[in-house]
């Protein structure tokens, strides 16, 4: 199986690259909520491919058609369903070579999975393209968290070897996460920017792909949030982030830094700031136990460099059963990481919202 | 919510630490299976506290009861259920710290959600005691695997600063698998043990804990298991990882070190051995869009600093809502590495029984 | 929640009556499955309003479009998405009186439950038009049986107290459930359509509406599919089908009547028919234990009247908080048990792949 | 699968007849309820046998052990686990007829099923001493509805071709269902249990079995709970009602009798009562569109005669591939319809707590 997700929040996902449409049904939101269009589709804009240099040019039709579950300008409680219909496809791109398996892409492994029944034009169901079903439905859930106080945000905290600074992690404030929310690159240390830019188009240039790494905030966050073992914080996030292409860690506070600390370093002191808990570092990134404690949930995301490079690769051709080697063709983003970054933020808004749920 | 987990594998957890017992039951076992519970007992011991100087002096009654779902020896196919009596706990060792909240415990976080009525007597349902039906019911699942010819492994990667060598991820015996589980500090490079010992002596006696992080292995797996989405191999073991206390991190293949490659780099190239598909390298850690490849499946698990230290900390008492200073008294381990890794392994054997069931 | 159900097939239901479209997410279907589409259009206009006098006179445009999941005319194993736009809705027909709560339909309880913010046009989510995707998943679901030699087939039991033969509960062939299939009004004694035509057109003359009932049955299928408990054959499909909107009751077997009966004519004695085990009578409708035991599944299920009638009937004026007195207006069913009859096949398919997948 | 069900209270259970023990782990329990233990126990009682001479003279030790999730006297919201241990089993009974497949009884599907290597003694996991522990779940649950106003009490609507009156389905007190609870054969019409008792008595004499059936109301619950498809309030205690053993039939209102009644008849017409919704009759049993409308919900259940009878019989010895004569031995209920009553009771409590949660 693979595409139904949720305790409290239930989402269902389908589409391929370039089938007729893709898709998510959305089961589980609150009655009567009123969904502000403009930031859904601001931030279905920020995944959007073809925007810049940087990433691929092909135009997808991002637009999200509500099929149900909203009336009037509010969401009715009952399942809502979203499409996005394909548009700009090139098929023939991916038919000539559709028996060479792509190293570093779903080819082989979807093949092995559906004895090649699957939809092999563009990742068909494996493409990131499906993952902006996932954000249509994120940015509903950060709405309806936005209006109980959390909020979620995230910046790159890596491309390459090139680092950006850490989220303070004690003290994030509501003005810093919006502000990433509008940049090309989001970014703490702005500084950074040109540099990232130029190793992305150095990179295009030699026709190799890079990758990096995502820090993401939760704040606003109460205390008691999450279970232990199997849904906790940690679980659930991660489950869901799992589900992003790409994704191949995820590390929460210092995460493996904290392997190379001693526990008297580590562990977070608590005190009373008048009548609110809080502590004094946030190494464990505000969860412990898999529930909550109020501080900020922080973690990373490795993401790693593009598949889909132009260089020429070694594979095997799986109808003549033989070695290869060819080049992947069509359209390729050199870097995804600040096309996954808005995917992080919105499946995390999902996650937290199954996880509140009755709690709030 | 906290303990119900699994699709074709549903395990359903309880217990406290100093309640009247923990167990698990365990529901979809395939039905006539021969348990060797001498390989039950052996991985139950694996986990056990009080075998050396370093671990806790706690000697635990890990002696697994069944109650069900086991006839003349066999699996009968219906719910298998099994506990652990709690016998030497010393209560009283707790309960007059009982409104300190222990920094990098879950005191708080378990007081916050369940509103201050959970056991907190050794952790309650938060202490890590609570993996040994885990344990028990991972030793059950191995079998069942390695009865289809995968075998589950994983060795001590770091402690502290000292890292033990990786393994050869393109190449796994059985045999080196097999040797780890017999080793009290299970490491590639043994020569390391005794400066590994060491530091967790030595840190024991500075009254201070010690993190590390664990390489698993599963070998002998198919391509084909697994799905895109919500339940790729990623999300499901990450998400039983996380459930594991301690647990602050996880990465798949090289994870966090991809981000740092180029897309040449990291793209695992395929190539035929004789009929058999191969990838030349396998930095994505055997699975791709979800799902494995064939080759070893391999992941990296960060393990915090055990919580509990001899040294003072502050901490705030919720009783009285003052701010407070306290030692943890009791017995601790410095270092838990080397316990939770059959945790991980046995989480793991979950999992990948979950996800192969109606694939083999 | 509403609208997922399923542990191996997964399906995600959406829509409302006058939204834009309606539809349904299938997860779990096998790959590489060729659907004879034609079959599925067959089911589905077995169900269609329109027909003929004794259905409303609403033509829908039952033509599912199918956005994912299916290639080069086979399922590729990833969700299978198919949605049905809504066309000839006369919205204007329901505003008029949207605060009437119209006697035995769901308006007052789904404005309950959704705190008014539900699509309230002609049903919205409750209308029995949202059956039509459940139609079209169990005509491929039927389709993947019956390629295993599982077929399912269903006929109007009664209508109010016209009453059909019953199956022959211990040898049902092949042939008899396709006929059925293509009836304006299955029955097994056919003598019986004029009677009933009449009735239901004289119960349509005086602006009421009659029910009645449905015997269903499942043929071919080998003993040891279901569980005990929580997903037992009776369980699971009770489940699917109260959800069908209309249906009061459910039994199995002889149902009801077995509570007057004694143990010693109740018991369904066993026989070797060569090496085949077979029951001698099948009062228990071929499910023991929650369990089949390979003779033929037997349910009936009780379809109450339309609750739409051209009758003035008492009712209350939500937002004026008053009792009224008013008239249903727009096109109704004097009767939906045949239409009714389609979607208990359909979703006992659902159900039944569900139930064997992983045993056949 | 078996063993596991619930959304928001998840229970997962356990045993076999002549095990070790039975049991029942919930998940989902609000902290800090305290437990009325004595009403648990009286609940437990209800179900037990030996009580008198219509049932079983097995005298059962139906003691919970609670081992988890239970604190001085409160639950802690972790998961409650608790255990009965089996005492006076008497296994030769069952060993020297094992091969003999019980009419009536789940022997030759659990065969099927389970491939012969379930515990067949005395029914194994599907005695209907596996009931206990849900018994127990359920009279927490009902405790903790109480506490919000929902009373769920049943009568015994039928014992073979004697019928009770029914409830008055419009107006239940508290007082009535309180009243059923303590009677030995729940009775509207208390003058019928003589002549219930000597059919019963006299059935037993004859080596013979009868059922019946059971009429169940839930009180005091507000309009607006329970959901459209898959989990609407009828899909929710089908699928638990119909995983007791014995249960054919369910019916919701007037179930089946609807499908003879005219719409005007059935539906029921909406009136304030003040400022409260009330329907003038309740045919649809409190449930329109799967959702309540905060009349009492109601419903029959169909209870077949006890499997086991005195009487020879002829079946299948399995092992020898056979048909065979016997007698069942051992000790049987004559009627199990009032023992079988406290458990539809409890497993409607249990459905009703999953279905408010969130709502409440």
């Amino acid at each position: 199986m693979s595409g139904v997700w949720g305790s409290n929040i239930k989402i269902s996902i389908f589409g391929e690259s370039h089938g007729n449409a893709i898709g998510i049904n959305i089961d589980g939101l609150p009655s009567g909520f009123e969904i502000d269009m403009d930031k859904v589709l601001f931030e279905m804009d920020r995944r959007a491919p073809g925007k810049n240099s940087m990433s691929t040019a092909r135009k997808e039709s991002d637009f999200p058609e509500i099929l149900s579950g909203y009336f009037e300008g509010k969401t009715t409680g009952t399942p809502l369903c979203a499409i996005i219909k394909n548009g700009d496809t090139r098929s023939k791109d991916y038919t000539k070579t559709k028996d060479y398996m792509r190293p570093g892409h779903a080819d082989f492994t979807g093949y092995a999975r559906y004895d090649g029944f699957n939809d092999y034009r563009g990742g068909g169901h494996f493409s990131g393209r499906i993952t902006a079903p996932l954000v249509f439905a994120g940015a509903i859930c950060k709405q309806i968290l936005e209006k109980r106080g959390i909020l979620i945000g995230a910046h790159i905290s890596s491309i390459k070897n090139i680092t950006d600074k850490e989220f303070n992690n004690i003290d994030i404030s509501k003005e810093i996460l919006e502000n990433l929310r509008n940049m090309e690159l989001p970014l703490i240390n702005t500084s950074l920017e040109e540099n990232i830019k130029h190793t992305i188009l150095q990179t295009k240039y030699n026709g190799d792909s890079v990758g990096g790494s995502i820090e993401c905030a939760v704040i606003g966050i109460n205390p008691g949030v999450g279970n232990p073992f199997f849904d906790s914080v940690e679980s659930t996030l991660a489950h869901l982030i799992f589900s992003v292409p790409a994704v191949k860690g995820i590390e929460f506070g210092r995460g493996f830094q904290m392997t190379n600390m001693f526990g008297s370093e580590c562990n977070d002191e608590y005190y009373y700031d008048k009548d609110k808990v809080k502590t004094k570092t946030n190494n464990n990134g505000g969860v412990l136990g898999g529930i909550t404690n109020g501080m900020p949930i922080l973690f990373k995301v490795a993401i790693k460099p593009t598949a889909s490079i132009a260089k020429e690769q070694n594979t095997i051709d799986i109808k003549n059963k033989e070695n290869v080697k060819f080049r992947v063709e069509g359209r390729h983003d050199p870097c995804i990481v600040q096309r996954a970054l808005p995917v992080i933020e919105a499946v995390t808004a999902i996650g937290i919202l199954d996880l509140i749920k009755g709690r709030y």
